[in-house]
């Protein structure tokens, strides 16, 4: 029977996909790959493009526009999630291709839960990815968490509050899309003496991959919207800072 | 220049290791892999074993004993950052190997401290690897965290207070190493409502791999020392949990 997949293909970069990702994407019969608006470049389209072949594969970019609109959000994953169940019903192996992982923080949640309750026999298999957080580390050489130490994740869109109680009481703190609070986190940063543990990412993997750890650089710098910082309680040993 | 490479294998799946792994592996001169006590097996070198050529490349199995005495383990490392450190002066591509992520709880963290403070000239480049908990959230098809949900990651040798907490401010928490305080886990899960929202995984990739997310199940097993729990405050509309 055909299976929709769902394939993390890590941050951007074609290296850091798994080999498992790549086995599927290369013998999937449709690739569905979101785009914030129709004729945007998809990231994960253009991070697998080489694994594909237009002549035996077909490759379908579905809009998925970045809206606080709940009505049209759920539109479009409906669109998509019927999109899957229809191809995998005809008998086509379908990956949908998600940045980072499927899991985490991606648009692909809320397609499963429509497979899930409206099309209950397809057959998912989820396809882990490299999480940005863990490539912006490798990429800065920033150990994250090691032995007891325990370990955030805070998306900026929850509020400066839950930032602020993140950093007080977890080890490691890593802010995903900080743009719109950016002002207030490099204030609370300074605050809370950070300047010298924070690691700047955006664009990690891709050729415009941009990482900074020195303090005064990340202040200087106009974010983009899928930049991310990893915020340190101390110094690791091995971390290159630069306060 | 020799480089020292620091390679996440992932979860212990040969499919789930990432293509720049593979390709730094296959050309290595010299494999270092860590193992709990000598003539154990190396979760991390089965995983790649594979890719390797005993006829081309060295490998090497370092002891990094299970001890809570710190100078056996300081001694296990600086012998092992001697080994890494030597070999790259001696012009051959070193690549240690990890289970997971190389900067997310891994012995490697300790291995750059010293690196980095005593053999400053050697390069080192960082391969980031697949998580333990994105492969258990894919195995299971249990989401994360979405949209400005919290995520928090808490060793249970960080104590069931901080279980607690993290539990009752954080929409998702991943509970590693759970072994030890697994009666204790239980109890607080049954306590806070979660037995309907806890998925349980060990082995992760393996061919042993367990997934459970079945709470009397849960109850019923006997983790081995890498179980993780996922704990989510609320069911995912696509996750699949039986309570």
């Amino acid at each position: 029977m055909a299976v929709a997949y769902a394939v993390g293909v890590g941050p951007g970069d074609p290296e850091l996909v798994t080999r498992k990702a790549e086995r599927i994407l290369r013998a999937a019969d449709l690739i569905v790959a979101p785009v914030s608006r129709a004729g945007e470049p998809s990231v994960a389209l253009e991070t697998v493009r080489s694994f594909l072949d237009d002549r035996r594969q077909q490759i379908l970019q579905l809009p998925f526009p970045m809206t606080p609109d709940r009505d049209q959000l759920v539109d479009a994953w409906r669109t998509a999630a019927g999109v899957i169940a229809d191809n995998v019903a005809s008998g086509r192996d379908v990956a949908f291709i998600t940045i980072g992982d499927p899991l985490f923080y991606s648009t692909f949640i809320y397609l499963l839960g429509i497979l899930r309750s409206e099309w209950p026999g397809v057959p998912v298999e989820i396809v882990p990815g490299i999480t940005s957080f863990c490539a912006s580390a490798a990429a800065g050489s920033v150990p994250l968490v090691e032995a007891d130490e325990c370990f955030a994740v805070i998306p900026a869109t929850a509020g400066i509050e839950r930032i602020i109680e993140a950093l007080s009481r977890f080890d490691t703190v890593v802010l995903l899309k900080v743009r719109p609070l950016f002002g207030d986190i490099l204030e609370m940063l300074r605050q809370t003496g950070r300047t010298g543990t924070t690691l700047f990412a955006e664009r990690v993997g891709s050729e415009r991959q941009l990482i900074l750890t020195d303090f005064e650089q990340i202040a200087a710098h106009t974010p983009d919207y899928l930049s991310l910082m990893v915020v340190r309680r101390s110094p690791a040993p091995g971390a290159s800072f630069h306060s």
